[in-house]
């Protein structure tokens, strides 16, 4: 008999916090975003908690309608590095986008946190979803491809990506003082890529970490996410958009169904729904909590949000207590999942401009919001119906990470859904992702398996 | 009357070391330039020396026979980020090219380690001399700019760097709970930049740190890099070419009397040659330190060597002990001032191709060989001469920086030419350069000031 299979957790990390107003929470440090010492606690804590992983998202475009968080923020992979000189074990997973990003510079970045942190590195790869992006990398891309180009771009990067990290094999640095021989030659690979998009020859000026490669995150999740994400992720971040059982163990089983006619093992690649909960001791306290974060938000604030995920539409010039607009294709070259499904449930539902406004800066159904028990029962209900394999917290108040290590943790563990000590001291040990082979190692030749074969 | 003017001192980390053969030393650790733990020891040494920086070079092209600590070494942004962590108050400077960069992930990096560290960041802008970098980057630039243009570009990318760094005035974040005020957007700029090179909209999603901007730091010999060092440095790395103390003082006047001719204050920028001691107790047995290092390099690999400095020219098929090669224009097009230096010794002192790779390999003048008061002296007859603001450290053996901290350290601050306490906590205070005024900040006008205009 195996070890029951556990839940696995990340933890988003968001400085001053999610939508337009949660820096104004009594808890908040404003200056979360750039204030290195509240990252470190965080990291701490999360390592208390025995998570998996921490996560870092991020975004290249900002405007004066953004909200705070992105104004004025630590650049992820700097970040990452900071936080692996103050943690030990716990995995360190960043965003770096594939459209406007150079593939030698990425691959040698992640791989130089990865050896940084002794092999805890993962990346989430994005393709950036805003268009206005191309106009801080003006040199590099005259204008934002569109949606399939850039997963097109994607493939071709990541393929560059695990080529650079396979330029040495493992035991290619012999590092022999007496006879001076620092590395063999043989175990030093040429990339050699040409393709569509990128050419690179390599190879790498970093070898591969104790965990071969990072962990591959993505998170798309229209049909080109979906495939890109089946082809070459390890883990799956999945939004707030399944709000009922039935959505998310449907996207499961798409996402692992995809994995399996790809020719990969579907147990290879972990999907990880967001979670976001709002605890309270009871749960008129949690909807006491959840009826204040609601409250620090304004209709122009929320108006504004809106129009950033529709393709920075300015929501100002309609009235606010009629129907939701007409918009046409609009927000589809972007985050097109997300406004697909506002213009589907505002049509529906027959929602005003201002329904919609606030329910998306402040959605009551992206929340879970209960008590400890409540937020314990909701994880191990989808988990073990089949919807996830692991959730990533996004905490909603300054103190949500803690209160979630604080108060659910320790239930998932009584309730032997969670680990009490790290298993190894790799992030891909602690996910039970196995170490990629490098491509050019050859099969070690011994008289048993010349008898095998 | 001021405080004695003090020498400024940096140390260069080199992993496994210097040339093709450092690594061989007994006391050396073969895994150095991929093992965190042994640069947060030479980190924490530095700083309790009271150091001014440490510096990270970088590269961004390997083949086989480049030296080992170039094929295998963290990058210099997440390194620096992973040791900021580690430290309190020395700078942290890395290496960046400008060719070979995106400027808004450059700028918006280098801000971040600079909020990350508490303003301790600098920046050592390059424009990768080696032509091959560009196949790993075929994307970016099908061919590799030749000399001047890479100064152009550069110029241009610093300017486009800089610009970005003030997108915020310092006041911008109000973070105001009560109004719901996070930022006064009259206070957020926009750079617009369109040149001939780059195509930045901006603002950067970072704010100044406490020194401002990361310190420029510059190091082209060549009539182009020295123009643009006048123009844009604050602090400038010489090399160990500079082999008299009238090289020294000349090298000293021209960068000033060019950064005077630019209009600006020669205070404001600071000279900082190499220098690499090699220690003893005694002049004898530091001579057989010299003899200890320069027999662990073999005519191979110096030969290799000397080859990678020509823009990767094959000496193997030259005879050994006949003249040095005439090579033509080959070796201009990337270490231009070292390979004209060469060539000019090796005709003037009709050297031998031998000769010339065993002495480019480990060059006997490019040390200071002596006894801690020998290296003192030597550092003090500089700096009084006016050959240098400070010295960059840059170690031989793999004990190098801990017998300078040990040794040659006391020994300056006894004759009151260095520090015993950081009299900052940013890299721009302890070097006393200004911190750049934001260029859209307005003078407050009080009315003090109002009548004195």
């Amino acid at each position: 008999m195996g070890k029951q299979r556990e839940v696995k957790l990340g933890a988003m990390l968001l400085g001053v916090g999610r939508g337009t107003s949660t820096w104004r929470h009594p808890d908040a440090q404003p200056d979360a975003s750039v204030n290195p010492g509240i990252y470190k606690s965080w990291v701490w804590k999360a390592e208390e908690g025995k998570l998996d992983f921490i996560f870092i998202a991020d975004g290249l475009y900002i405007e004066e309608k953004s909200i705070p968080h992105l104004l004025n923020r630590f650049e992820p992979l700097t970040l990452l590095s900071a936080l692996a000189s103050a943690s030990e074990r716990i995995g360190l997973v960043g965003t770096l986008s594939t459209t406007y990003s150079e593939p030698f510079t990425a691959a040698r970045q992640l791989a130089s946190l990865d050896m940084l942190s002794g092999g805890r590195a993962g990346w989430n790869v994005v393709t950036s979803p805003l268009d206005s992006t191309s106009l801080n990398f003006g040199n590099r891309r005259q204008e934002h491809p569109e949606h399939n180009l850039r997963y097109e771009i994607a493939a071709e990067f990541l393929q560059v990506v695990r080529g650079l990290w396979d330029s040495w094999e493992d035991d290619a640095f012999v590092r022999d003082r007496s006879s001076g021989v620092f590395f063999d030659p043989s175990k030093m690979h040429t990339l050699n890529h040409q393709g569509r998009f990128f050419t690179v020859k390599g190879p790498l000026n970093v070898a591969r970490s104790k965990q071969g490669h990072p962990v591959i995150f993505q998170a798309g999740s229209s049909d080109a996410g979906r495939n890109l994400a089946a082809q070459e992720a390890e883990a799956i971040f999945t939004g707030i958009e399944h709000e009922t059982l039935e959505e998310a163990v449907a996207f499961y089983q798409d996402i692992k169904g995809r994995i399996t006619a790809h020719g990969r093992n579907p147990d290879d690649v972990l999907v990880f729904p967001a979670i976001a909960p709002i605890l309270g001791q009871t749960r008129d306290a949690a909807e006491r909590i959840y009826e204040e974060v609601a409250n620090l938000v304004t209709i122009d604030k929320a108006l504004d949000y809106l129009g950033r995920l529709f393709e920075h539409h300015d929501f100002s010039s309609y009235a606010l207590d009629e129907f939701f607009p007409e918009l046409g294709e609009l927000g589809r070259n972007g985050f097109q999942a997300m406004t697909d499904r506002i213009k589907r449930e505002a049509r529906e539902k027959g929602q005003t401009l201002r329904e919609v406004a606030i329910q998306v800066a402040t959605p009551r159904g992206a929340f879970v919001i209960g008590t400890p028990e409540d937020i314990a029962d909701r994880i191990q209900e989808r988990f073990e119906a089949g919807a996830a394999d692991g959730f990533v917290l996004g905490p909603v108040t300054p103190r949500g990470l803690e209160d979630f290590v604080d108060c659910v943790v320790p239930i998932l563990r009584r309730r032997g859904l969670f680990r009490s000590e790290y298993e190894s001291d790799t992030l891909r040990g602690n996910l039970g992702l196995p170490i990629p082979a490098n491509r050019h190692a050859r099969m070690l030749v011994t008289p048993a398996n010349i008898f095998s074969e």
